[in-house]
């Protein structure tokens, strides 16, 4: 695997960043986690003026052999499906990116379609899905490392286009397995509290899941170093979002961290690499059983609470403009002393 | 006082919208809460395809005679200081009414200040001030009403302006003390439990702030009837805001509620007509001791919580954004038979 040289962030510009903010015209602290995210974008970026440029969401898609087990609540057809409509603009994560104007890219890792040369898919296909995990990798060494590859390649392209905040997002029918696996494994958290209802599996679904997902982990009998859970469980789209991540850290870009499957790609990540987590801005805590104990394991708060359980980056484009709010206030707020406003702390 | 006619909402299109809703290409309620705004603002316009038109914060200002008590951390000169700031530009409510394109109205109900014809200030002076409630009422009968008028005014001024999506705003230092009667008068909860730090008061100044309210509510001499609790304790530019929030529900319009001090305004409005709820979005939970509590009382669910306490009309507008998702999400999105998934619920 390409070696990562991912710096942790210098914060000796911490304390110039923390007087800026306290003598904006504002009781002291009191636009509150807007002044934690400027804080946190000005030591990414080492400047008291950070500046978003081109804001990107990349959905990486892939499908699962795990899928035959019937772990999951939609048919697998739904992820072939939901890459035209993506195409064509009709899916949740299309009406985010234009609301707030981002660049959206749709990565074919691994879909179990043959799209031929689609216009607008980016067509990375590593194989028509992985092999089903509970008797096999779902993906070997090889295919491990161009999944890497693909993520990386296009956060290269991304950092090209101008991009220095970024979120990822998956389209997968199954993954919320692969990701609730990888959780356990990574946090030692029991396996049952990591599992929940997906797209919409009943209390009977979820129990037939946590069976099928445990025996997977029975029958493992790989070296238990991270990159080998990750290929032994994981997805195409997940492993390429780990990949994509390690990368956009590396060239020291903001990453927005979306839903479930997202903050289970960074927990990934940081066994990788520890310092990644210092770039990541954790957008939305989702419905999703285990999503709210992986994020306290990584001592992340996220932005929203809304909710939303839908995928595709949606959570972290949805948090975007608040995000933006904060940098607006660094750069826009009048000090007290511009404004000649009476310091009141 | 002004009889306003506010409509109980007909609910017969909700059905039509929930159907709509579930149809489009997510998994059923995966959109969460965004799903519940759309619902509300559809309900509100009587439409299965809501639009959001000229956004707009009016920013009502004022000065409080129980300032003189000692209950608020800030200085009283900053009222008058902060409109200069907006004016240039230079606060957080103007970056965020950028960001959002808001206009933005800043309108002086009684600042103890002489602004002359300031630019871009609407002068719609009361008094310089209410007057001291420990003592006195903060207002006469024709003030109150004077105060009302002013909302309904702006209101309508933005109305004719085609807005139909409207937040309203407060600059007025010690406001959280009248809010804080007003909201133990209005929920029966306990004096204490409704009094916080405001601005930065510390531990000791919060017990003075709450002996100094304790004893204004016991010299209270009034009639009882809300719109007495209104004048007796309140701020020129928290009545105009009522009167703003119930114009805006009689002419249909899609209320933002800021934070701890517009949540008692609309719980005041709500006194006089209580329909006008039905057209309120709350858009943020602040860290003022008693939000929580009173948004609990109004069954109020809101969309943010990200510690601000600003005031102005920010986590309001900062809410925006989320609102307008729910409203692309109903007009954007594809339905399952549009794009021709499989439909997984």
């Amino acid at each position: 695997m390409k070696q990562f040289h991912i710096k942790t962030l210098n914060r000796k510009i911490g304390s110039a960043l923390q007087e800026k903010i306290d003598n904006l015209t504002k009781p002291k602290g009191s636009l509150g986690r807007l002044e934690e995210l400027a804080f946190q974008v000005g030591i990414i970026q080492q400047t008291l003026s950070p500046v978003l440029c081109m804001p990107q969401n990349i959905v990486f898609a892939a499908d699962h052999g795990i899928v035959k087990e019937g772990v999951s609540f939609s048919p697998p057809e739904v992820t072939a499906q939901q890459i035209y409509n993506f195409l064509k603009g009709g899916a949740g994560i299309n009406m985010f990116a234009r609301q707030h104007h981002f660049i959206l890219k749709v990565v074919d890792c691994g879909v179990n379609a043959d799209f031929e040369n689609l216009p607008g898919l980016i067509n990375r296909k590593i194989r028509k899905g992985t092999h089903n995990y509970l008797f096999e990798p779902a993906m070997s060494k090889e295919e491990f490392e161009k999944a890497i590859q693909i993520g990386l390649e296009m956060v290269q392209w991304a950092y090209q286009e101008g991009t220095n905040i970024i979120s990822f997002g998956e389209l997968g029918i199954a993954n919320t397995s692969s990701a609730s696996i990888w959780m356990s494994y990574f946090t030692d958290i029991p396996l049952q509290a990591c599992v929940g209802a997906g797209s919409g599996l009943d209390h009977q679904g979820i129990l037939h899941k946590y069976q099928v997902l445990k025996k997977a982990m029975e029958n493992y009998r790989g070296d238990h170093s991270p990159e080998d859970i990750l290929r032994w469980f994981g997805g195409f789209e997940m492993v390429a979002a780990v990949g994509g991540m390690l990368q956009a850290a590396e060239l020291g870009m903001t990453i927005l961290i979306d839903g479930f499957i997202m903050t289970n790609c960074a927990l990934a990540a940081s066994k990788l690499h520890p310092e990644v987590l210092e770039y990541c801005i954790f957008t939305h805590q989702g419905d999703e059983a285990g999503h709210k104990l992986v994020l306290d394991f990584l001592h992340a708060k996220p932005i929203l609470n809304l909710g939303l359980r839908l995928g595709e980056g949606t959570g972290a484009i949805c948090a975007y403009p608040i995000v933006e709010s904060a940098i607006r206030m660094l750069n826009e707020m009048s000090s007290f002393k511009e404004a000649a406003v009476t310091k009141y702390f």
